[in-house]
């Protein structure tokens, strides 16, 4: 039988304890689980960040594969702790939006709150929901214990609060979410824009003064100079890149700038 | 069986090859071995700071872990390789004080000085026993090799230098020890300071120009607003948070600075 | 059966979730496979900084370990994705110098060129080759796929790009090539400038403005003062130490700056 896998992603960073806490919990309750890092340098709280890093990577685990992502700035408050079932596996976070991207990528097939505190460390803090709901969490589910154990199902999750796209005329006007230490530029773009565009293989685009068409390829081969290309990232947003170049170097772009598109 | 659990301390950082050359070592020796990093990203020879992050994580980790810490300004020098077979699992590392409190913890059972040649990479050099001598001694450890074998039994370790605590009549002036990156607070006051000033739920506190009433918790939960509250961590020291803010930031503290506490 | 080990090395750090994503697919196909990251730190598209960290780490992996580096500034142009098969075990990456030193120490058996797109992800991107190319081939090879099922042999590798040594009269001028986070500094001197140079067990040195005497060791164990010492690394280039000390910091050394040898 293959070991379950386990995957992480935090913003507790790599100095502090925190993550290998979560790691020991785990390992105590399922001792042959494969535990993976997706990232533990989410920005502080910065519950998009932490969507887009398990977003990314979620769609190359394996079937069954536990993904637990916290980034909890209302942790002990109203929030509650997620368990979602998908088609392709189960993610555990708070119901803040840090679970949503990835999930619907995924297809959701069951939402439960968990609640069962059989299943979680005993006197679990109120400040530190990683190590003592949501690690015990995934090392049950990788057990087998049901999805339904962990607590009643919903039908509503929160969703991830990305920058709003605004329709002007025939463009839309998005703006760079993440810039990755490549110089790539995520988007807040999605298919539904360009489809609602009626683009294909080219979009214009202004991102800062500049003006310039943008192929969208399905693989990068398609742009073999180092011009700027569009491709739609496994996260499902439109990502702008520079083949072998940094994308934010050349349009000297940060994070929270804005960006056009429209029809070629 | 499941499969042995060794965990990794050091203050290599995650930019050189070493701690990866430890765990070559370790799977050379023990092929199943699981092998966790507690934290690479102790300050250059801060054993105190090593100390604080194995003696936080330590408690979390299953029955018969095997915990290795390389915090070691006098590699080579006078101070002997240890191993400590505790309660709850065995610690490696050398006799610096880096080892103690992580061990006292869980309960001492047998201090062991390691040098029985055989269990070392052949030719150990003098400056990396975290990869000829103590990574192969937990590799072997984790086989089932039995701790004596190790080397002689000795009755006595380093402790770790922590920041002396001062009585002043009825108060205690201690220090931030350590301040985690979300900004909480480790000071070096333990249970044993609180007990001797028959504090129960709450102490008074001078934090630089604040003064101040703390509810000891014994859950974050407790307080559920955005104030200033203590509890004793993992680690055993009292911890000072701000409930969802950094207790750093709050009071303008750096490691170093002094705290006083008193009676309510 | 002992777990099959897959090595990492690459330039993509961690805050990104492309190495989880390269992990994604391993587990997705080698379920058991154990993964250790050597490092992710490596200076962006700075392949002799990755040639060596490979090569200094790779000794201490157990026969079979299959090791993958991804420093690829040329991904999607000429350069070919590489499988070195070598007495120890194998390589996995670009043809650029990456993987050259590291499979050289431990002696060349095969080489062939991957391009059997079975053995890919399908689809590869022409930007992700560790996620699309080398992560599946490692995978598989883990799984027991034999090397020549990959691609064509080949009978010549790209050799990384090292600073040149020059000869001047009975002395080499060479350069700093890496500076770890000890102050240790890897030079490109190995053992055969040593050997062309007569040099034994003491070299005469010229760093910066400091002309002295390196005492060539075999283990640190040799020289128990705090003076500089050289030593033959894992990488199997000289590099000069100071015991419990930084030879960067007490010669002012930075990465690129020469130093001379010569007869003692």
């Amino acid at each position: 039988m293959p070991r379950p896998i386990i995957t992480l992603t935090t913003d507790f960073g790599l100095k502090d304890p925190y993550v290998a806490e979560m790691k020991g919990v785990i390992l105590s309750i399922s001792p042959n689980a494969t535990i993976v890092d997706i990232t533990h340098d989410v920005k502080k709280f910065d519950v998009r960040m932490g969507a887009f890093a398990l977003a990314s990577a979620v769609p190359y685990f394996p079937r069954g594969t536990v993904h637990v992502a916290v980034v909890d700035p209302s942790v002990g408050a109203e929030r509650h702790p997620l368990l979602i079932q998908t088609k392709g596996g189960f993610l555990i976070g708070p119901d803040n939006g840090v679970l949503a991207l990835g999930a619907t990528n995924q297809g959701i097939e069951h939402v439960f709150r968990i609640t069962n505190q059989k299943l979680m460390l005993p006197k679990p803090s109120n400040t530190f929901h990683g190590r003592d709901v949501f690690a015990p969490a995934a090392a049950h589910l990788a057990n087998g214990i049901s999805a339904e154990e962990f607590g009643l199902e919903i039908h509503r999750i929160k969703k991830p609060q990305f920058a709003r796209i605004i329709k002007r005329g025939s463009m839309f006007i998005g703006e760079a979410l993440y810039i990755d230490s490549f110089g790539n530029i995520i988007t807040n773009f999605t298919l539904k824009e360009l489809e609602s565009l009626n683009i294909g293989t080219e979009a214009k685009a202004k991102i800062k003064r500049n003006k310039l068409k943008l192929r969208i390829c399905r693989a990068y081969a398609e742009e073999r100079n180092a011009k700027p290309l569009a491709i739609i990232g496994s996260h499902g947003f439109l990502e702008i890149s520079v083949n072998q170049g940094s994308a934010a170097g050349y349009f000297k772009m940060k994070e929270g700038n804005s960006i056009t598109i429209y029809h070629a």
